[in-house]
Formats: structure tokens, C-alpha cells, sequence
């Protein structure tokens, strides 16, 4: 688990000539970053009589975000395990055409197994994004560049995570779910900039007041 | 100093009540990651007979990309510590005329060396993302999502430290610094948004086949 571990040794094993962890991990910790930016953001509202009518909702806003950045931080390590399945399942014999079935089916299965972990984190990443169109307008304003940076790396984690998906698609033979997911991951990602841009635009009025 | 920590202690942090780590931090980590894989991309691609034509194009891109690695993870931590010495200044005693005249000084050189920070994140993201340009047409194209990776996690970093810069220009009376600064990082921005979407088109054509 790399969570436990030191920042520096993800940092090093990430850059190295080391399979994982690669595109999909680090765009899920880009996610968990900015669904921390959301929470500071939270956390600075919360429990300040200047913001109190807006407690109830923050707090809803705090335990989202939370909730939705343990997921990414969990996606983040659960990548480098799935990847390390795909590459298993690549080393299978293929003597005999019994073999060189089972292989393909095992490649298929974790491929599957390995898009929906940054499918899970795009979603996540997105779930975070929506949840800053409120967000914006009613956290505490002297957080108000954290909550754009919120925007910012969530869209990263979810552009970062959809491409880590997009790869899979590509191996897929079940051209129905591919179809199913391209689907998602397009329109998703057209509604979530969509959103970042507003939450930006909103939080650059701020601060040029 | 966060970069020998855990990385749960890192994320906690900046998602808690505590001044810091904040955007700006994790602004930089986001650019750090973008330019771990950029070197990771390298990294499959030099010592391969098949990409040898290549080899010192790519270790040249790698000690770049290593390079503003560090520096970006420097500045993860230097955000934090530059962050504590504007509450510092703010802190300050404001009784008599000199007093005051004393902590506005001190302030605008605690903001000064607080923007010198992002600015700094905002500089090596892109220079990384500028040697993008090169590495997606040269880098093995098995890590080809990789290098998609970096292009979108460096503008994320970028576009993170910019808010973390204006954030600051916000406050600063020194009128031809902030004009220097705001001209520097809205072009930049411009050419560097550019590159991304370049590069994140050439990695989907791969992907795509």
C-alpha cells in the first residue's frame, strides 16, 4: 500500500522503469488531491458563526468530498494491483489451443477488471466537480483559489483516469460494453469541464473582487 | 518536510482545518506527478534496441523531466513553509504608525516570496509540458496514456499555480511586478494549454490506432 508509505518512494517508484504505479494511479491521486482542496475548503466554512446558514449544506459538501476522496486514495493503490493481473495474464502459457483460450479469456477478464478501476475514479472525480457548483458560491471566500484548484486537479484526475480507461476499451472485445462506457466517459467529461470552467470563472471573479 | 512523510499524511493534512498544505502545495504535487510520467514514459523507452535512434533525444528529455521533478517537489514543501510567514506578517503588531508602516512592509515581502513560489510551480509545469511535444512522438508507444498523463496533470499544476499566483498579485502594491507577472502567466497559459491539447490528441490517435 503506497498510501502508508513515504510520498517520496510513490514520487520515485512512479518516475521509474517500474510497471506501476503508472497513468491511472497518479490520476487518481490528482483526484484525491483535489477532492482535499474541497474539503480545506469545507473545513475553513464549518463551524464559523459568518457562514452558519450555510453549516448544514458545507457539512453535506465535507462528508461527500471526504467520502470521495478515501475512494480515490483506495483507487490509487487498487491500480497498481489490477495492472499486475493484466501483465499475469499476458505470461500465460499458449502451447496448446486449450491454453491459448484460456489465456485470451483470462487477458479479457482482467482488462475488464483493470478499466474499472480508473472508471471508478473518473467517476469519483466527477461526483467532486459537481459537487464545487455549490461549493463556490458558499464557502468561506479567503478559500475561494482552493476551491478552484478543487476544479482544476478533479478534472485532471478525471481526464487522466478517462484516457486510462480509453486504453482498455481498446482491447476489449465486448464491443457492447465498450460502446456502454464510451458513451459515459464522453458525455461525462463534456458536462464536468463544463462545470470546471464555471467554477473558475467564478472563482477568478473572486479574487479579482 | 512533507516529501519524506506518508503520503496519508500529506493528503489529511491538506484536506483538515490546518492553514497548510494548501492550493498551492498541491498544485505543484500535481505538476510533480505529471513529470514522473513523463520520466516513466522515458524510462521504457531508453535501453531498447528498438528505440536506439532515439536514446539521447530521450535521456535528455528524462534528465529534464527528473530535474523539474525535484523542483517541484521542493516547492510542494516550500509552499508550506512560505505560506506560515504571510500569517506571520499579518500577525504582526499594528499599535503605532511605525508599526504599522512595518508590517505593511513585511507583508508585501511575505506575499512577494509567497507568488515567487507558485511562479516557480507554474515555470517547471511547463516546461515539462513544453518537452511533451517531443516525447509523444518519440516515446514507446506502449506508455503512449502515460505521456497523455503527464501533458494533462502538468496544465493541471500549471493552471493550479496560476490561481495561486493571482491570488497573491491580488494584494501586491508593487504595480509593475504585478503587470510583469500577469502578462507572463496569461501567455504562457495560452501556449501551454496549446501543447496540451496537441499532445493529448496525438496520444488519443495512438490509443486509437
Amino acid at each position: 500500500m503506497y498510501l502508508d508509505g513515504q510520498l517520496r518512494e510513490y514520487l520515485d517508484d512512479s518516475a521509474s522503469g517500474k510497471p506501476a504505479p503508472g497513468g491511472g494511479s497518479v490520476s487518481a491521486l490528482a483526484g484525491a488531491l483535489g477532492a482535499s482542496m474541497a474539503s480545506m475548503a469545507s473545513n475553513f466554512t464549518v463551524g464559523k458563526k459568518k457562514f452558519a446558514d450555510v453549516e448544514d449544506k458545507v457539512k453535506e459538501i465535507l462528508a461527500f468530498c471526504e467520502e470521495k476522496r478515501g475512494k480515490l486514495l483506495a483507487l490509487m493503490d487498487a491500480d497498481v494491483s489490477e495492472y499486475s493481473k493484466v501483465t499475469a495474464a499476458y505470461g500465460m502459457p499458449r502451447d496448446t489451443d486449450e491454453q491459448k483460450a484460456a489465456r485470451k479469456a483470462a487477458i479479457q477478464e482482467a482488462l475488464k477488471a483493470a478499466m474499472a478501476v480508473p472508471l471508478e475514479a473518473f467517476r469519483a472525480c466527477n461526483d467532486v466537480i459537481q459537487s464545487l457548483k455549490t461549493l463556490v458560491e458558499i464557502a468561506n471566500p479567503n478559500l475561494i483559489s482552493d476551491v478552484g484548484v478543487a476544479a482544476i486537479l478533479c478534472t485532471a484526475g478525471l481526464e487522466g483516469a478517462k484516457l486510462n480507461v480509453e486504453i482498455n476499451l481498446a482491447y476489449l472485445k465486448d464491443e457492447e460494453l465498450v460502446a456502454r462506457v464510451r458513451e459515459e466517459i464522453d458525455s461525462t467529461t463534456f458536462l464536468a469541464k463544463q462545470v470546471q470552467a464555471e467554477v473558475v470563472e467564478k472563482v477568478r471573479q473572486k479574487i479579482s473582487g
